[in-house]
């Protein structure tokens, strides 16, 4: 993908807190998302420092024309959907408008800062699920993940049979895939129980899972799948994806279905969608696999670029330990497969995909110890102890899981993807009616 | 669930069609569907006989009040989303509104014979899906489909760990269900061939899978559970589903998260969706289990009337075999777990269910030979002959499976589904761009 002016690490914005170290959203990142304030519609903007620019008020002083209009008008609603069925090319209009808009020294500075209501401030908006998901898609992309639990059931063969032909799937569900800060209660189900009964209560061991996504631009038809190039160019944008598991649930449950009632609790991602573009810099060779991808799973494009280094990092908090303590520091690059395989594969039997669907990584485990990237594989050693001296085989009610994602690299500012947090609630009572 | 007088057997439509021997839409069923006439909007209707009754229509001609025309007004759009969402109440009323309307002996008979265009010939129109599926479920809900098959895998144990402790499901592909006459395309899929290879082309073991499916009315809350009460009045109409598989590329890549792309493929079902209410006089009690479901998937209206004896059909047609041949004949009344309690256990971690999601029962297998309802249980005993002498292990191009269902009672009008039919085609290339 090519690097452009919106790239330079020269560029700073005239919103000050764009600037500083450590901001997620500097004005390389610019990525999209919907917000709302009190008493206004949802709509479309993006992160700018500790600001967000409103698209709406960016239409309304006149800022857009051609395809970054057509973007901003698409990205004013609700949801953005409707911008990324525009596909990569029109979103990319628009981000380099933006940034010449929001850029110190640029011609369109003043223009931008006397527009009305063009800045809101992030903590005076609630921040809402980016896009309507219609499909939730979660794989199995990290062999450390799949290979060190496989070790425990199947020591004489850790990875499932697929995993080195195709990258593992299966349908999550789209329904309650909730944005970050949105609480997440404790689910009931069926487990079997340590004296070997089967019996229906709370959850016994709540767990996250430190994933990526993915959201589709265009979608295919039925029956049409896409090659490693068609699909290379609909991967939109990304986020973090906290896929809560529930560990017991999901070991009485998934022979041979899959997972199914372990997973549907909730799924929460970060509400800032950074676009393929934002990510550029980043895009680093996908892992060399043996055997090597069947040839439509193959591009030299997708060898050369098809990965990403992103360090990924799971935080907890507990309602006695108030400073988040770290859990896991992983690193997108482990990935045994890249996304354009994973949509590849998800459309080559014809099955339709729709934009604003979400294809999620899978836990996004790492080769060493401290990138277990779910509290099932870090178990595997012990409970963990926090620093206050507390101990965590699984959640507790109460507790809170944050992630975060930065992509790094030298000559470039990096850029992040903000939180994805929520807390744990108390499992519900069950209806009496 | 009471019966009413829309049951009652004596009862005759003045639509002569609909009182025909065999015919599966008499005035005791009123099913709805949504149709299109060529240059006009698609709409809701209702079966009668080989017509069908144009809601639309029979708005404007003023034959609908209160909660009918509720109801009327709205199943007169593209899907029965809006219907659904209503309750099974006010889908009641439009029912005994529309026995009275289309009753021989009615006091309103006149005046709907007067309404301009109430009935269309079902054959002048293109039948479409009836609602937006936001979500598929398919469940596996006979212990003979799971038993047999299991037994070839797993002799000493065939059923599924939890297979007698819950309905175990797996999230399938919404955006590939279609209607009834969709053709259906060969799936290309990696499969382990013959000689070890893993390879990728076009699927090598096509099947059927002969279910019967459920719309939810209603949805629930995300985190709130819903009770077995709760549920069972959110089934709001049933429809035939055909869960097309693709054998190999499920063996190959099911461990251990599921089938995926083996059923991605398409989902065929019949357009017509019968009531549960319609359905009334064909309950009978759900299968009584071992060990005994656990409480909050047991209830007496459960034990008494959670089942249907609904007789359940496939049929094969090829190029050269024109007239169908029987592969299967089985009954719904076989099933181990009853809607009500796949239902109640979807949403009893608090998974959010919307209206419109569309559970399926899973392969519909009873105990008898005649009764797998899948070629794979089929083939356990060797091919498939034809009354032309051709053999059938798996699909081939240009086959045509037909469902049939029809719930027939002593003392009542047997009602049926219309047919769920779809063709094979060649597999697609591959995209060379």
């Amino acid at each position: 993908m090519a690097l452009d002016a919106t790239h330079d690490p020269a560029r700073r914005s005239w919103v000050d807190s764009a600037n500083a170290a450590g901001c997620d959203f500097p004005i390389q990142n610019l990525p999209f998302g919907v917000f709302r304030r009190e008493g206004e519609e949802p709509r479309g903007g993006v992160a700018i420092g500790e600001m967000i620019l409103d698209l709406r008020a960016g239409l309304a002083a006149g800022l857009f024309e051609g395809a970054a209009r057509e973007a901003a008008e698409a990205a004013s609603g609700p949801a953005l959907n409707p911008l990324m069925a525009l596909g990569r090319g029109v979103a990319r209009a628009l981000r380099a408008r933006l940034s010449e808009l929001l850029w110190a020294d640029g011609a369109e500075r003043r223009r931008a800062q006397a527009a009305a209501g063009l800045l809101v401030p992030m903590r005076e908006a609630e921040l809402l699920l980016p896009a309507r998901v219609g499909n939730f898609t979660d794989f199995m992309a990290s062999i450390d993940h799949s290979g060190r639990l496989g070790a425990v059931a199947r020591p004489e063969s850790p990875l499932p049979p697929a995993f080195r032909y195709l990258p593992v799937a299966y349908n999550s569900r789209a329904t309650t895939v909730v944005v970050s800060g949105a609480p997440v209660r404790r689910p009931l189900g069926i487990a079997r129980r340590e004296d070997k009964s089967v019996g229906f209560g709370p959850c016994a061991a709540l767990d996250y899972e430190l994933e990526f996504g993915v959201f589709v631009g265009p979608g295919n038809a039925m029956g049409e799948p896409l090659s490693m190039r068609q699909a290379r160019e609909r991967l939109w944008g990304y986020c973090l994806v906290n896929d809560w598991s529930a560990r017991d649930i999901q070991r009485f449950e998934m022979a041979p279905l899959g997972p199914f009632l372990a997973k549907s609790l909730a799924t929460s991602i970060s509400p800032w969608v950074v676009t393929a573009d934002a990510l550029a810099p980043f895009a680093c060779p996908a892992r060399a696999i043996e055997p090597p991808p069947l040839p439509h799973l193959d591009s030299a494009e997708n060898r050369e670029s098809g990965g990403f280094d992103i360090a990924l990092e799971a935080w907890l908090a507990t309602p006695s330990l108030r400073e988040p303590h770290r859990l896991t520091a992983t690193n997108f690059r482990h990935m045994y497969w890249s996304f354009a395989q994973m949509l590849t594969h998800h459309a080559s039997n014809g099955c339709k995909l729709e934009t604003g669907d979400l294809l999620a990584s899978g836990t996004t485990s790492g080769p060493e110890d401290h990138a277990r990237a779910c509290l099932a594989e870090i178990n595997l050693t012990g409970p963990v102890t926090l620093p206050n001296g507390e101990t965590r085989s699984y959640l507790e009610d109460g507790d809170e899981v944050i992630f975060r994602g930065r992509a790094e690299r030298e000559g470039f500012v990096p850029i992040g993807f903000g939180e994805c947090r929520a807390r744990v609630l108390p499992a519900a009572s069950w209806p009496q009616e």
